[in-house]
């Protein structure tokens, strides 16, 4: 099973390394972790390139597991949005993890201040703020749950928090227990 | 021709009319244009029901037109980065609209403060960013210029700022012209 590892990832420094852990760490859990190539010697610089690389493995991949940590704000990466929304119109099981146990809400009001009180937030400039618990913008959220997949949250204790190690982790635990079992029901059908 | 309506004009006061007066213009040029259904009256408050009505229309649409204004960070609204990604992968041709014309870099500059100088800055937390000259990260214009498509750039004159009627309009009109051309190649081919 190919896994695209999606995430903000790749702009951390030593983002390869952080890609080849993560990648053994699918090993260990009996999957293949597909990398994104923004740092490849062979694509680097070239967002065209980068782009088109990164759509092949996605295409490859059998399953998406996004790191959703915030970034540069209160939501998921706008590259790994658009990926989530890639393999979810093309119907694959979609994964989300994060660094953070925070609901969208609450970063946005970490990051911006105060929302109006009630059921229907808004910030400070007026737009109104999705209130539902989740962990960020419905889309990414519903997408991930209505493919059969599901975000975990764990708080980040280990360096570098956007890496989301920990919650990395379950993420694969839960992976590997979800997949025995649609073989196990598949193999008793 | 369905045009999929995408942006954070849905967190805006008056998100409706906004709508409205886009699936206005969108008849003015011969399109037909579909509003997120976020706010509608038999979804609102139901994060699962309203992900599954806007993927609906997104699976009608034949065009996906997308409001790329930053919103509440440097980049794309994640819930239309999410729709750029799922029409990416339908195949369908994406362009882009944006009520600013500074590129990914500055608005980073302008979000987070100074970056370092050189070809691949890094913010203050010494995470990349993305120096293409590119309005976003390069997964989402990369995607609309490799579908055909392009992005509009025009500094919003008009209140909504985050509406960016004038590029809305000036995309407007550059799909009308490209699918015209496309239209006669077609029929002269």
């Amino acid at each position: 099973m190919k896994i695209y590892l999606a995430g903000p990832d790749v702009f951390l420094p030593h983002a390869m390394d952080i890609g080849r852990r993560k990648q053994v760490m699918c090993r260990e859990f009996g999957f293949e972790g597909l990398f994104p190539l923004d740092n490849d010697d062979d694509v680097a610089g070239a967002p065209a390139k980068i782009f088109r690389a990164n759509r092949d493995l996605m295409r490859q991949a059998d399953i998406g597991l996004f790191n959703c940590t915030p970034f540069r704000g209160p939501s998921t990466d706008a590259g790994t949005a658009f990926e989530i929304g890639f393999l979810s119109a093309a119907g694959k099981p979609l994964y989300g993890y994060r660094g953070s146990e925070a609901d969208y809400r609450a970063n946005v009001v970490a990051t911006f201040g105060p929302v109006s009180a009630g059921d229907r937030p808004r910030d400070r400039l007026g737009l109104a703020v999705e209130n539902f618990g989740l962990a960020d913008n419905l889309m990414l959220t519903e997408a991930i749950r209505d493919s059969g997949g599901t975000m975990i949250a764990l708080e980040a204790r280990e360096e570098p928090a956007l890496a989301a190690f920990e919650a990395f982790r379950a993420c694969l635990e839960r992976l590997r227990s979800d997949r025995t079992q649609a073989h196990v029901a598949e193999r008793t059908r």
